[in-house]
């Protein structure tokens, strides 16, 4: 059992979020979900994003379950960052957690890689370094115009997300991890990351490691995906190389992520990275896969272990069985991922 | 006729530096050129990585024809940024300019992806960003660390390289630039990037544009690379980008680049993508494929456009005339290219 707040947002994200619940229903009986109406719909009524009394209300819950943000009617960056990414700073959620994973039934845009051989996770920070948004301008729209930004890096920061993710690998058949950065240019944070990596890989002999430029990296996602196993990096780095793990793996119809506070001191939110459609909203044909493989990661870290595993196996079985080139309907899948677990 | 610096550097430098030199000579001849011996050689018997009298000296050349630059034995960041990155900001450096070609004769990893179907430029701003330097680290190795990196844009810089971007678009088929950055969290840089871009682009009605973020940018250089034509985008972004354009179009072997000074206040530099490749090192077997269209991008640069044109072409029908899977000798590739010129 568990008490989920639900943001299903825009576009498709009501379908896909409706069958991520439908399926932690049927394998968690008895979760209570209250449903938060956050998104373009309340920002063009209202003007607000996240609501303080929202807000407050979402801290009391064990989790949240997202669908997606966004609408071509509000100018961007207002939703991201007004509620995704101040879910990830108030909530304290430090690691973005994405598994990158070519399932059976599902094709690699790269020639001859095969279901099974990529199978990876990154862990990205996600509270600091240039996310922060720290920076200014100056002397706007004259030619003495300057815009800067910081990226904020604490040994805090780094040396707690670097644990969780040589916790991971601990987990993991490989027990490699990557560490990726630029430490040839961005030598400060570069040393930071560099110098706390190697002191928690020398707590962890059991665990290989390897350390790669944020360019080779986003080369070798796409030339050998296969040589990754746990990637731990920063907010801005994650954000790249999940999109080209993501690509590589089919794209991000089966990309799933939570952006997780690993003590449970906030609730942590769950969500895929896919966004809001707006092209298929309405129709019924949107993939929840993505969502419901993020209802796992959900029910993962809430504890209940098997029933994510159940969850995960379900999706991946019925992405096996689709006919190729045959119609989705999204309440199908969900009802047949369901009715496994 | 040309006054060329050759800065061959370590490992295979050496050997296709020397072939890019064959054929300026054989399709430019009468050209003079004064060798440098920097890299890690001289580092590991002086210390020093670029002596102020060397770079006095190299500031009296038309253009700069590089190889490589690194070795085992020197710690990472050095050479980097005391040779190459010296020299992009010392001379000001500002177009940092990566086409990226799908050739005839060579494969993409991506399936279904044929020869002619890629064909971009990357102008990557080369002067400022994250590659400044700014920042700092405070309380180092105690847990209250933190580290810095600054990201500095200006108006000046935007502008400028925005500009090259759209005259190198005016003269390809297509005429499409697409500005790459991440507005919706990098707010004030991206800021001042769009608006930078917008009032360009309202300069050239004949060209179509487009905006992408940098995580959906590399997303769609996996998924639909065939959609780029220009790509304008700031140094980290632009280092990251144009990584994962050579692996596309089938892996540095044929990524050739320029710093460019596009006003040629100072000479600019040329040099192919690859490392210096320490274990193929001396055996006379690397590719010079990309050191010889890094010498046709110096020809173009000085205004020799037939004999740049000349070069390429030559290149790409000795690539497409290669055996699959014959030996490859440097310095007949060289000889080759050399003779069809
Ligand atoms: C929407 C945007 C702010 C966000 C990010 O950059 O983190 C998204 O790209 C993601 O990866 O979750
Ligand atoms: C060697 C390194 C400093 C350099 C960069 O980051 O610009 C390289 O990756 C490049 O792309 O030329």
């Amino acid at each position: 059992m568990a008490r989920i707040a639900v943001v299903a947002g825009d576009g498709i994200g009501t379908e896909v979020t409706a069958q991520a619940r439908k399926v932690i229903d049927a394998v968690l009986p008895g979760s209570t979900y209250n449903e938060y109406d956050l998104g373009a719909r309340l920002y063009n009524r209202t003007g607000e994003v996240l609501p303080r009394s929202v807000q407050d209300e979402l801290a009391g819950h064990d989790a949240i379950l997202l669908g997606a943000i966004g609408d071509p009617s509000v100018p961007p960056g207002i939703l991201e960052r007004g509620l995704l990414l101040k879910l990830r700073f108030d909530f304290d959620q430090y690691v973005n957690l994405r598994p990158s994973k070519l399932w059976p039934g599902t094709t690699s845009p790269l020639a001859g890689v095969k279901p099974g051989e990529i199978d990876m996770v990154v862990v990205r920070e996600g509270t600091e370094g240039l996310y922060v948004g720290a920076g200014g301008v100056l002397h706007q729209d004259t030619p003495a115009e300057i815009a800067t930004e910081e990226s904020l890096n604490t040994r805090h920061g780094v040396e707690r997300v670097i644990r969780d993710a040589f916790a991971r690998a601990q987990r993991r058949d490989r027990r490699h991890v990557t560490l990726v950065h630029k430490t040839n240019v961005l030598t400060k944070a570069g040393s930071l990351w560099a110098r706390t990596f190697a002191a928690v890989a020398a707590e962890h002999p059991d665990i290989t490691t390897e350390y790669q430029h944020i360019d080779a990296a986003s080369m070798f996602m796409v030339s050998n995906p296969q040589r990754f196993d746990v990637v731990v990096t920063d907010n801005l780095f994650g954000d790249i190389l999940t999109d080209i793990a993501a690509a590589v793996t089919g794209g991000i119809g089966m990309a799933a992520s939570g952006s997780v506070n690993p003590e449970r001191a906030y609730p942590s939110t769950f969500e895929p990275v896919h966004g809001s459609a707006p092209d298929i909203a309405g129709k019924g044909i949107a993939d929840p896969a993505a969502a419901i493989l993020s209802a796992a990661l959900l029910l993962e870290h809430l504890g209940h272990l098997d029933e994510a595993r159940r969850v995960t196996e379900a999706v991946a079985a019925e992405v096996a069985s689709r006919a190729p080139g045959a119609p989705l309907r999204t309440a199908e899948v969900g009802d047949r991922v369901a009715a496994a677990v």
